[in-house]
């Protein structure tokens, strides 16, 4: 089930795998069980200058996990639970590599952390769209970034052994916080007493044995001598909560790509690079002709699929974008091609309940997150020979602004389907148009009232309320150039913040407070001297040195 | 209505202010309604090197503010609507004053910024509980922290005289956000169109006239001929929305307290401070009677209603712990005296309906969240001689851990009273046993069955989950020493980070957004050389030096 991947000459960041390259998980199948296994190379980090001891993880080891819990979506629909547990003796994960955070930038701890979150978020998808359960097997002490991989899962399982614990260790010994969700799950998730929380995310060895069980760090413990069957015991118990299939999965070939002259180019997707702008231009091509029209054909092309394809392509760009692109801070996408292509594809995408269109579905929906999640600037933009309908549309309501233009000699429409509705619910839970019209629910019922009528025009989509700026032919190139010139002359700071904070309107989610609360604060650490100065935790640990705080309260 | 003001002879910034003292507002009143008129003295600010022109303010303009609120709310009962406008020609109020800003450490800022989306939250708070209503009447451009200050006003009236506009030049002109609840608000209070919003924070000239009723900026505009007769009719028909009342206030006389040998003492509240172990150690000490017994006696004691009196001293060591002492970490609370008393005060407090023990019960409801909302860990201690009952339980649920003395030769008891079942609710909109059981809600209706009935002892009071730790005699000493060295050994900034993550558990409101979102991201770019660094946007403000950016997106 896996292909060649070319080798990247391109000197970004390889996002893509799969399970005969991984150095660092073993991933195997057995009926309608799947098993994980973490087995870090501790020679095989991503960078030189740390080794992954201890089963602790980088951005390489993360890529691959990333890749297992897709491939086990759409290569193994017959599994029901997914079993993740390590290979090393006491120890499922020691968390995210400290000499490899310490040794990093900002902008990239950020980045690692928002990829991190975004997987943890997946499993979790997976758990709640996809009908696969996960366990977290602990067969040994799950620390830091282990123990959060384990909230992830929907139960867990930790080996009473004397000595196996799960642990936070991240405020004691390093001055941060367990932000790859921690905080968030222990709280939300598996809502743990608010004081027990203080007290675990404080003492460094963790908690163990029938106390875990007692404060629900935990759901379960079972002794070294019947591990396995209790592992075994409760993958079947969990996996009786989801219908068996006894469907065959279609294989993921890798995503392929160019960069040349600072054009990024897949099949569907192009990102056109400005760098002294600090502009990507990113440009979704339709395919010329309808189809596939059915659940069946759409498995014949399995992922060549072109709505598939073309996700699973943007998505490779937007992390190209964040990791090896900081550069940039603006991105406008225009989507051309045949609306009607667009439509007939929605038909099947977000109504049939074939387990292959729901996972095509389901990874629209993560892209789309993706999309939104991204510190740049996204503007979308309609002009002369674009298709924003239904699925696409959605990626224009992700965006910050929207520019249509309203011009007779150049029309330009709009179309609305039941992709609009509510089926990519974005991380508030509220659909793209609930969240663009909080303020006048009754809008969203006037745009909807569309989906089964004609294409929009741009003064009806104007009037409608979808764009943020629709002006004519004699002032769009001016328009556009100067809204251009001005986003990108701001403080990306700034702007980052000011659109973590408007992009998601409404209520919160688990995941809007990840993203927004427990992220936002671990970024203000990572900037401050107290953890990453020259004397600070993270900098000292692991060292002789013990690290010298100013302690005054902020 | 005012007191003379012992003179501040402890070095502690004074937070105590009245009318007849104010530099930067005029407050008069006539029949029910409430003028709060902004006029600042450019030369009045809190610290030299800086001069409040446009109206613009520091913390001394805020703290007048904020006492303002609390004697429209506590002196006249019968102002039903207040209208906050300014004495400036075409300027309502320019912000914070940036001068102030860029010269203040990273901390005071941040503190500052605290204290002012407080201030702001209590006006909402009076708008919810105590039968007023604001009217925000722009006689000139709210640009900043002036627009968010009429964002946190019920009703908006702007003059429409072709220069006026509302604006948030935050980011566009100083690369940090519109922080003082501003991004939170137009998303989630006035619900305006995301894309909207994003313009709106990118564009500093602001949006003005008919534009910003259309985009629900402001509720109405009105030409500068009728402006007075627009005023006052929508103060009308505001004011239309309370019932009357003709009762008389009560005056608030100013806290008064001492500070020697690092004790801060007031009545009922006192502060041991011990420096070196970073440590302060608060004591509420409960009167020797009971009584008031009812809401006309309390109405006679006034501002020395002993339940008023304590909660308003707590708010002023609060405020001084904060601004002035940022060396100390960690807050240990004990409550002292007889249960009975507050038993007594809690069957008056929580369930009158006069308007004057409505008040002390919202001002109660204000301090635990200011008490919850600090920068500190909050260890309450229950030993021989405490009595947490009731409205003074709420202060130990709300801090991070509980250490109960449970030892039958050393009787301590709890008490749980009407005031714990939800009339205190935290920033979430829970109450605090709520929070505290988020995973067990059962254990909030098992704890409150205890309501009407004895106190709890020790063991009960484990039993039911109230104590994080509850050590016998033999152990108490060490677990508590070795509990407040190991706490005050931790990085401040982590600690500040998971209790802002730890505390609010549950569903998120407007409060939380804005403490945990909003402020953490600003507090973030607060601390990037983007903005605070030599070439950073706040450093250059006002100079003719241009900004330096790095691009980089993070």
């Amino acid at each position: 089930m896996t292909a060649t991947i070319s080798p990247p000459t391109t000197g970004l960041t390889d996002f893509r795998t799969s399970p005969d390259r991984y150095r660092h998980w073993n991933l195997s199948f057995e009926g309608d069980r799947a098993r994980l296994e973490m087995n870090v190379d501790q020679d095989g980090g991503m960078k030189a200058g740390y080794e992954l001891k201890l089963n602790s993880y980088d951005l390489g080891v993360d890529i691959e996990l990333a890749d297992a819990v897709q491939r086990i979506v759409f290569e193994h629909p017959e599994v029901r639970c997914v079993v993740i547990t390590g290979s090393e003796d006491r120890v499922f994960c020691a968390g995210a590599n400290i000499h490899m955070l310490s040794s990093s930038t900002h902008a990239f701890k950020v980045n690692f952390c928002k990829y991190t979150n975004e997987t943890r978020l997946y499993i979790e998808d997976a758990s709640k769209h996809s009908e696969k359960r996960f366990l977290a097997a602990l067969n040994g002490t799950a620390s830091g970034g282990g123990y959060e991989l384990a909230l992830a899962c929907d139960r867990i399982l930790l080996v009473d052994d004397r000595s196996s614990a799960v642990s936070f260790p991240e405020l004691p010994l390093l001055g941060v916080l367990p932000g790859t969700g921690g905080l968030t799950r222990i709280a939300d998730k598996r809502k743990i007493r608010r004081d027990h929380n203080d007290v675990f995310s404080c003492v460094a060895e963790g908690i163990k044995g029938k106390r875990a069980v007692k404060w629900n760090l935990v759901d379960r413990i079972a002794p070294l001598s019947r591990w396995d069957d209790a592992v075994a015991e409760m993958a079947g118990e969990m996996a009786e909560d989801v219908p068996a299939s006894s469907d065959a999965g279609i294989a993921l070939a890798p995503v392929e790509y160019t960069l040349e002259d600072d054009v990024l180019a897949y099949r569907h997707v192009t990102v056109k690079l400005d760098r002294p702008a600090r502009h990507a231009a990113i440009t979704i091509e339709l395919p010329d002709v309808t189809g596939p029209a059915n659940a069946a054909e759409a498995l014949a092309a399995a992922c060549d699929w072109w709505i598939l394809r073309a996700f699973r392509e943007l998505d490779d760009a937007l992390l190209h974008l964040r990791f090896d692109l900081p550069e940039i801070g603006l991105v406008t996408l225009r989507v051309v091609g045949d609306h009607a292509v667009v439509r007939a594809t929605d038909e099947l995408l977000v109504k049939d309940e074939h387990w292959f269109v729901r996972e095509t579905r389901n990874l629209v929906r993560r892209v789309l997150k993706r999309y939104e999640n991204s510190a740049k600037s996204l503007y979308a933009v309609l002009d002369e020979g674009t298709a924003f309908s239904g699925t696409f549309l959605e990626l224009a309501l992700a965006g910050d602004r929207t520019y249509l233009l309203n011009d007779p000699d150049s029309p330009v429409h709009v179309g609305i389907t039941a992709a609009n509705a509510g089926v990519f619910s974005m991380a508030n839970g509220l659909s793209r148009l609930e969240t663009h019209f909080l303020g006048t629910p009754d809008s969203v019922g006037t745009v909807l009232a569309h989906q089964d009528q004609d294409l929009v025009d741009a003064e009806t989509a104007d009037e409608l309320g979808l764009a943020t700026f629709a002006p004519d032919e004699l002032d769009w190139e001016d328009e556009l150039r100067l809204a251009l010139e001005e986003r990108a002359s701001f403080s990306p700071d700034a702007l980052t913040g000011m659109e973590s904070n408007l992009r998601f309107a409404g209520p919160e989610t688990m995941e809007t407070k990840i993203f927004g609360r427990l992220s936002a604060w671990q970024n203000w650490i990572f900037q401050r001297p107290n953890a990453v100065g020259p004397q600070g935790a993270l900098k000292c640990y692991g060292t002789p040195q013990r690290p010298t705080f100013d302690y005054d309260r902020t």
